[in-house]
């Protein structure tokens, strides 16, 4: 007998009957023996309904105040949903974050879990009961509810069932489980049995959007199996899991892609490579995230340097060099809208040295245009126009076999 | 400098505009140099959404869950009201009940306060905040979330207001204040600018409804000045206090009525006064409320008693007397419905015997029957016919006097 955590978003518990459909979930894990605690989100919209009344009121809320008013909406959901296992004659009790000891640290918005006090928790599950815990909140040691940002059911799920030592954590979602890519755009795009936890961050920060990045490096640091699954269709999901429990390591796992890439260009910086700093850190401190970033001499020992943004940072990019225009002493700024970052990931690379050229080759022998390049040890991304983005995607699903089943199944228990 | 409790209901925090203008009250008060603690209840009708959900998934909702799923209702407000003061500029800060330091029974659905810390509030006023905290709501000293049952928020104010040793405690309501009669069925009511806690105990437990009787006990028994006024005009509210700090007693102070009533009529009790017991134990403990009782004897030694109730309450009644007919040892049940009870209320009765003379003869000389009677120190009741209860009413206003203004008004600081 072990501990499942269970978690459902707000689309799984999006109405009343959706509500019932999880009930039949727990009993599944229950009639197995296990012991379950389910984590969820609020229902539906009702976050986005929460904000919109803040914003009657504030264009800029006060961020206590708003994460106070964001909080009622799992608090709704553990109690429906606990007053519908009670109501199927299962003995369960509902926890807010504050009561199920999730401690964060003081930041409003965006907080991190320090600790898991589980006494609580613990103690319900001793007693017999199904434990329904509030996901995305918390408390600070004060006593100041705060609420862990996007993504912050997954990471309140995989931190209960790395505090309680579960055998795994699923994560029930809309989609079925991780593909080799996004089945709406790549045709023969397929379901993976499983992935690694390296593979699986570098997908979700790609943008590949099951899962979010902190709870997936949560379950990596902690090594708790995760597995991502559908609420709706009765189906095996994808494991997400340590590499080397892994039957077989693909070459290439998956292909990703986003659009609303702006890649800019900063001219003639006469201060040589010490300019870098004076354009970087001024950009961070202004929460503008950079991308690809890539630096080129020119014959007359003027420095150029690139690098990619999200479009919608565009602006406040020129608005923070304009700012440090003396710091820097650039001549001018270039920029290239409409682009796209297309990326193949796979821990099998590693190993082979010759991915990232196949990846040029298959793009370019089609005449697809690469305009920036980036390497991991598990990925390489490739910049390429807008319009051309679901093209290069096909064209790596197919250059890299990812259509064709290779891998065993067999991973679990 | 003093500390002034504000209490806001649903409607008055019903919309966005609303909450904007509860804090012009804020502000009002703050400008004359007072702290404030404002404690509000959930928005319009977000208590009976919340109900209805809750309703989808069981008939009888588990009452624990219950409790965690209404206590979100104020919760919303409380941020929402905040957000409002700090986007004024105003150094504002919510508190749940568990927040602010409200501990109550471990009873869901109708716990009762034990305890205020004080602490945190406190703290937060020290810092110069006004502190919103939200009302019919607390926590067991094991952490669990409670509310309080009807009138919930008037009992928060009032607990917190003496727990602070406030000055005044202003319910805010969609009513000016407390009338000597009904002004919507009776002519010549008018606004009263001071009652005592007995008299507004009374009226509250006959139905007059503006506030909860628990709030004025509680108030009466810490000696805290409350002043019912509206939330949506500028006028003068009632103060209600001491008796003896008020300027003059009425002899009667108001007249009350509510319809809904039934009379019921145990027939042919074999053993005499013993048997009463046996009536009204079970009816108890089956949380049926008794209002009026009345025994006569006939000629051949049978005991028969009647007792009023609330007319939704007729069959439980009848199901309880048929399970103890054994016990009773009755000959038979009869009852009379659609009937209702008109009182006066007044503290100044007790130092004037005619005046129940007066009511009976009043009533009588205008053709209306009395059915029932009961009195207390303050308080005449009779049952009439439902269809007459208006009538009698506005009778009783003009021979007590009520349209006439004769108080002096001075209370207050």
């Amino acid at each position: 007998m072990g501990i499942i955590v269970q978690k459902f978003g707000g689309t799984s518990v999006g109405s009343i009957e959706r509500i019932r459909n999880v009930t039949d979930r727990i009993v599944e894990e229950m009639s197995k023996g296990n012991q379950v605690v389910t984590v969820v989100s609020a229902m539906g919209k009702s976050t986005d309904e929460l904000v919109g009344l803040a914003k009657q009121i504030s264009a800029t809320p006060a961020k206590r105040e708003l994460d106070m008013l964001l909080a009622t909406g799992e608090q709704v959901t553990i109690s429906l949903l606990t007053m519908a296992l009670i109501e199927r004659g299962l003995p369960a009790v509902s926890l807010t974050g504050w009561q199920a000891g999730i401690q964060t640290e003081s930041v409003h918005g965006n907080a991190r879990i320090l600790h898991i006090d589980t006494k609580r928790i613990s103690n319900e599950l001793a007693e017999g009961r199904i434990v329904i815990v509030a996901g995305f909140q918390g408390a600070t040691v004060d006593n100041q509810i705060t609420t862990l940002g996007r993504g912050g059911s997954d990471t309140t799920a995989v931190a209960i069932a790395s505090a309680l030592q579960a055998e795994r954590c699923d994560i029930y979602t809309d989609v079925t489980g991780v593909y080799t890519a996004d089945p709406r755009f790549v045709k023969g795009a397929r379901q993976l049995p499983a992935i690694s936890y390296d593979e699986m961050l570098e997908l979700a920060n790609l943008g590949a959007g099951v899962l979010h990045p902190r709870a997936v490096e949560y379950a990596k640091n902690y090594q708790i199996p995760l597995v991502v699954r559908s609420s709706m269709e009765r189906k095996d999901g994808t494991y997400v899991l340590e590499e080397a429990i892994m039957e077989q390591n693909l070459v290439v796992r998956g292909v990703a892609f986003e659009k609303d890439t702006t890649k800019m260009t900063v001219f003639g910086m006469k201060n040589g490579l010490s300019s870098l700093s004076t354009i970087f850190t001024p950009l961070a401190k202004n929460h503008i995230n950079v991308d690809i970033i890539i630096q080129s001499y020119t014959d007359n020992k003027e420095n150029n340097v690139s690098f990619s943004v999200k479009s919608e940072d565009k602006q406040a990019v020129l608005n923070v060099l304009e700012e440090q225009k003396e710091m820097i002493q650039y001549d001018h700024i270039d920029w290239e809208d409409k682009l796209a970052k297309v990326s193949i990931v796979g821990s099998g690379m590693i190993s082979n040295p010759g991915v990232a050229a196949l990846m040029f080759d298959s793009l370019a022998s089609q005449g697809i245009m690469i305009k920036m390049v980036s390497t991991s040890e598990i990925k390489v991304s490739a910049v390429v126009d807008e319009s051309e983005m679901i093209k290069a995607a096909q064209i790596l699903h197919t250059a890299f076999h990812l259509d064709e089943v290779l891998e065993t199944v067999s991973v679990g228990k």
